[in-house]
């Protein structure tokens, strides 16, 4: 008798109780070959764009463990044991990988940046911090020559000609190889990959997204992507190396390759491991996972999973130590005013609805470039596009030389520069500090936001790989910093109004920390952005260590995200990820208006079914030629019999169909006992039938249907009425349901409508 | 034709759409009246005990808001937003009022502290800090008199005597008037209350625990009992406080009054702003609402107002200001050495192990002093019990002036001490910071530690308002600080050895601060005792500010989560639970050995069903005073036809059974369409069928029927095969099946078996 989603309902019979103890290796094997007392143990294989069935994989593993448990003697005890040992071993080391190749791209990344300025003279091969490292304070650095001094170029117009042109040039080749590398070796290491990680772990099946070759490929040409200059960050493409490193590990276990869905709770892992790199923020690593991934939920022991990951990540990461100072705080806030006075909630309030609004921007933006990319001849020239952009990129970086922007240094710097407080007993990032330039540098830096949303719309999506996180941070800060400035200009200007009650009344004293508010700016545009809230605020706090200043942070990402959802529902990986037309089903509240599940369901007149015993093996053959649906119910007149997913039916008639005349001839018969047929001419398929489908009626209401979706993973619901079959919603039903309200859904999946070749 | 959960099926009527605009109070006045059109207005009213029905309530809230929504003109855009304010006013105000309440908690627990000591000459409502502010540095304040000073008492025997008598005879005095009150006006207010939260917010009903009286005797008594010195803290009652505001302002609201869900939601921003208030961690009380209390799964919405309410609710608490700090960070770590090394990673896992091993064994305690209680004539005197605790506890903190224990101080001051660095500018706290003393120092923190794990086990529980949470930092703190001393020592003793070499060679310089031992002591402590993960690394660092350091907290916290795990599987506040037997789902993962869902159900033959058509009302009467289960399936045959509840059998009986004989003798029919018994002969009781409750087959395996219960929380899933009904589990089955591990379930929700009186 067949139970649910196949045959577990007989009692469990374990593997070694009649004597015969298998290998754990022969548990494999005998899987292979069908042998198993149970099915669950045969893999099922997943093609590329279809999804996981979550009920059957959790079920399959369930009863290996079972299996396992219940060999004799002291390995019963003992392989348990080793597949959690070796389901640790992937976790530690996948953390172990990405910590260590997280640091040493932060030095490739310095080291092929300072290249575009100069080299070292004793070693090709040290940047410019390694180079001039061992001298005494205020000593000058003779080792690091620009290319110019290199060249012993005298005339002062030349040298910046050439300087600019190799800065340039060198920008250009860096971008375009990273393009040319992507397009040539992994066309799915372009872009920022958390989307598709998203998809993954909520069940898409897209292995060639995570090969050993896109691993290589990503973190190779990411570092070329930042070291051009391209507006661009490292954290989301490190999530996506991360998955692919634990890919590639969980490979040489068979309990992980066999098992897709305990493959996505290792990958889930990694991508924690992923964040806690990408911005030194294990707790964030965590948290991303819990918020952004929506991963964890329910799932304590893969939350679990992340949180190890995540910290041993860290550790690495503070191991190989790149620069040498041994802190995980990459942006840290020094000097800053501990203590903040109630008008401050104005100008903070102020930068959290900048950041709701230019957020949205920025994702609106960034959409219609993408639709322009697809829909134009940029299509075909994405090397070219990338070229281009990198040039003009690096063009305007050149600008700051005459002080227009600031943004000739790398991101990371600008950034680490603009959350500073002045301190006299330092270095003054480009007069930022100095009071009487106010108004210059308020107009110099939002001129620079202005730019950097611009490039970064257009440079997110490019065939290079490239997060969103850091220019983000790098607009945010140019922005906080000016609305920081503004408010200390105010405030020195008119030191007694009564709104500065709070304050010192001699505005030497400092009262307004600049540094500080290009940290709120960062976290509101960040909220804009992305659209996380907690996972947000502590990645913001352990980035910058600003712990004290919770609160503001909080209010800052808080208003974003309410402006920015009245603006635009979705965050920026929503949007792609509709775009892209992935089956994921976001974790929002969905609330219907009163409809109910036949509003959704696909009825049974425009359901294909199969009738039971109606078809012989030959048609039914026949049939599944002429229908590619994934799965098909199975009915006796109109009463649900079960459910078969189109790979099983194949299986299953396969021994039927290679036979003879006769075989063929059998009749399909899929419930054995309220068979109507003799028993020598139906063809037994009853081994392929779901029985237990997961039925509802048809009047509950459609939220309740999109929650249970939402909730148990599943991937298709029945309707039926006292037994008989009314319609069936399938995953991607509810996904359309549920990214209906966005204009461009699949834009990115269909057909471009320009193309070379138009066939 | 009925629907899901009785009329949902029905094109949903707008009320307003006949030309009559009903007003928003009307609207409920309908509802009273049962006269809406469809039947979800109605208030379910559950008694105290049941678990509410979420499928209802959300049905309700969502036909309710339609309704609101389909008014005429400006009135259909208004009153949603009227709603929608009223909500935020609700979660805002509770924010505030938790806030204020914090704060004026803590002023009145350090004045009725320090009036255990003395008071001050110009005000005897003056605290010790209050009275003697205003003071140049240095300057002795003669403000604040010791009793004895106060009564001009000379000889110093009598002096520390009168001091010691006045000293427990307070603490006596507060602690007893604490149990008095609680035991008199409002018996719910002892104890934690986190244990009830979790169940309320898992949908138990349980109103009296929420209503004024008790908010009043536990904010009350919470200051007596923190007052009196007994070994509890203020953060579990903090949240049960914050509830109970959240439930009295919900009251003043009919959405929220008359939707159980609804008013859940508002219950568990409220937890989170109370944990938020509770240790100064907006943060963290996010987090604890996420994982602890296990709401905002799913439920963004949720997460979001409580992260409104924790953020408000700092902010009033730092407006407030109740110590002129305007900082958040309550035990700020200060003056730690920056960096850490890796030998340092032995003496950490290994307070990790102590904290999962102690924290295990305080569970244990208290487990068995809570069975002792019950089963012994303390049963009958818990004033009694309360004031000989608070006596002895009073007389082992005296012995601190011997220097025996570190336990004179609140325990919170004892914390913000051991977790302080040694710093030769400021004081030393009782020669801590002594190097000479330190095998001293060492045996007086452990002896410490041990003393209050005793007195804590033995507190929590008692009829007072007590959280565990602050104890067991103060033990955690304790051995922390002992483990920071040994290995400073060690290094002292042995500064060039091989281990230290990371370490400077002059062991003059700092290298290990015993202070971080400390609070990773407090933080292996807590995962031993919660089992709390990431909400935890989050309010340790909120409370700490030791943000550089999350690395070795996380590390400390796994392993105590680890080791404690491994010992009893089961955190404080899931131990009371289940002693107390509330129906409440642990959202563990649950793993079956291969159980089905036949394995968890009530089969059929043990199940009371009713079959359709065969009783008369006034058989129908007489069976429902025979069976007093919450609801019944209703059968057709063997066939299912659907579910009635109790308390909707009887209203739809009411009218047939207040009738005349003729009435009381039709036959009761639930599915009219298949009636096989004449019109006029039949009551038709179809308004009460629960048409489409879930069904599963048997043969599902029983982790999906948990999970199911788990993340959908259901109330009872009925098990059919081919539409005809095998058996049915209720959400008590399922709790009783994940409590089932733990010996002592329900031990206190049974009778006692020691009483006075017994009957």
């Amino acid at each position: 008798m067949a139970g649910y989603f196949g045959h577990i309902s007989m009692p469990l019979e374990p593997v070694g109780r009649n004597g015969h103890v298998h290998t754990d290796e022969e548990l494999f094997e005998l899987t292979e070959d069908g042998q198993l007392p149970t099915k669950y143990g045969k893999r099922t294989k997943y093609e590329d764009g279809s999804s996981i069935d979550w009920l059957h994989e959790e079920a399959a593993e369930r009863e290996r463990l079972h299996s396992l448990r219940s060999q004799a003697g002291a390995r019963g005890l003992l392989l348990p044991l080793l597949e959690s040992a070796r389901l640790w071993f992937v976790v530690i080391m996948t953390g172990l990988g990405i910590g260590i190749t997280g640091a040493w791209l932060d030095v490739l990344v310095k080291w092929l940046g300072d290249l575009r300025e100069g080299h070292c003279s004793y070693g090709f091969f040290y940047n410019q911090v390694a180079c001039c490292s061992g001298l005494d304070p205020g000593e000058q650095c003779h080792e690091w020559l620009t290319w110019s001094e290199s060249l012993h170029i005298r005339s002062i117009f030349v040298q910046s000609l050439l300087q600019c042109f190799i800065y340039v040039v060198l920008a250009i080749a860096f971008a375009g190889s990273a393009a040319l590398l992507v397009e040539t070796y992994a066309p799915y290491a372009f872009h920022t990959g958390i989307p598709e990680i998203k998809a993954i772990l909520g069940g898409y099946v897209f292995d060639a997204f995570l090969t050993p070759w896109t691993l290589l490929i990503k973190a190779l040409g990411l570092a070329l992507a930042v070291a051009s200059g391209l507006s661009l960050g490292k954290e989301g493409p490190l999530v996506h190396v991360a998955c692919c490193m634990a890919f590639g590990l969980s490979r040489f276990f068979r309990q992980f390759n066999h098992n897709e869905a305990q493959k996505r709770k290792l990958l889930a892992a990694a991508a924690a491991a992923g964040v806690s790199v990408a911005f030194g923020s294990p707790l964030g690593g965590v948290l991303f996972g819990l918020e952004e991934l929506d991963t964890f939920a329910n799932e304590t022991d893969v939350m679990w999973k992340g949180f190890v990951a995540s910290a041993v990540a860290a550790v690495a990461l503070q191991w190989v130590n790149p620069f040498g100072t041994a802190k995980l705080v990459l942006f840290q806030v020094t000097n800053a005013v501990d203590t903040w006075r109630a008008f401050e909630l104005i100008p903070w309030l102020g930068l959290g609805v900048v950041g709701g609004v230019l957020g949205a921007l920025l994702i609106r933006l960034n959409v219609e470039v993408a639709l322009y990319r697809r829909n134009s001849y940029l299509n075909d020239w994405p090397v070219l596009e990338v070229v281009c952009v990198s040039a003009i990129t690096a063009g305007i970086s050149y600008l700051e030389t005459i002080k227009v922007v600031f943004s000739r240094v790398q991101a990371s710097e600008l950034v680490a520069n603009l959350f500073q407080e002045c301190d006299p007993t330092k270095g003054d990032y480009h007069g930022l500090c100095n009071p009487t330039a106010m108004w210059e540098n308020v107009f110099l830096l939002i001129l620079t936001a202005i730019i950097k949303i611009g490039l970064t719309a257009w440079t997110f999506g490019m065939m290079v790989p490239a997060g969103i996180f850091l220019p983000t941070i790098a607009i945010g800060a140019c922005l906080g910093r000016a609305v920081g400035l503004m408010t200390q200009g105010l405030y020195r200007a008119h030191p007694t109004a009564w709104i500065f009650l709070s304050c010192p009344p001699d505005p030497s004293e400092r009262c307004i920390s600049p540094g500080f508010y290009a940290v709120l700016g960062a976290s509101a545009m960040l909220g804009g952005v992305t659209r996380m809230t907690i996972s947000l605020v502590v990645i913001v706090f352990e980035l910058t260590g600003a712990l004290s200043h919770v609160l503001p942070i909080m209010i800052c990402v808080m208003t974003a995200k309410w402006v920015g959802d009245a603006l635009g529902k979705d965050g920026i990986y929503s949007v792609w990820i509709a775009m892209r037309r992935y089956p994921w089903l976001p974790a929002v509240d969905y609330h219907d208006k009163g409809e109910t599940g036949a509003n959704i369901m696909r009825s049974l007149e425009k359901l294909v079914t199969i009738e039971d015993e109606r078809f012989t093996v030959a048609e039914l053959e026949q049939f599944l030629e002429t229908y590619d649906f994934n799965g098909f119910p199975i009915v006796r007149e109109k009463r649900l019999v079960g459910f078969a997913t189109r790979d099983k039916l194949k299986e299953s008639l396969d021994p039927f169909a290679q036979g003879d005349a006769f075989l063929r001839s059998k009749r399909c018969s899929f419930s054995i006992r309220d068979s109507v047929v003799p028993e020598d001419t139906r063809a037994d398929l009853s081994e392929c039938l779901e029985e237990a489908v997961l039925q509802l009626r048809k009047e509950v209401p459609q939220e309740l249907v999109v929650s249970m979706f939402q909730k148990l993973n599943l991937r298709r619901i029945l309707f039926t009425h006292a037994g008989e079959l009314t319609g069936m919603t399938t995953k991607s039903d509810v996904v359309a349901l549920l990214t209906s309200h966005f204009p461009h859904t699949a834009a990115l999946s269909q057909r471009p409508t320009y193309s070379r070749a138009p066939s």
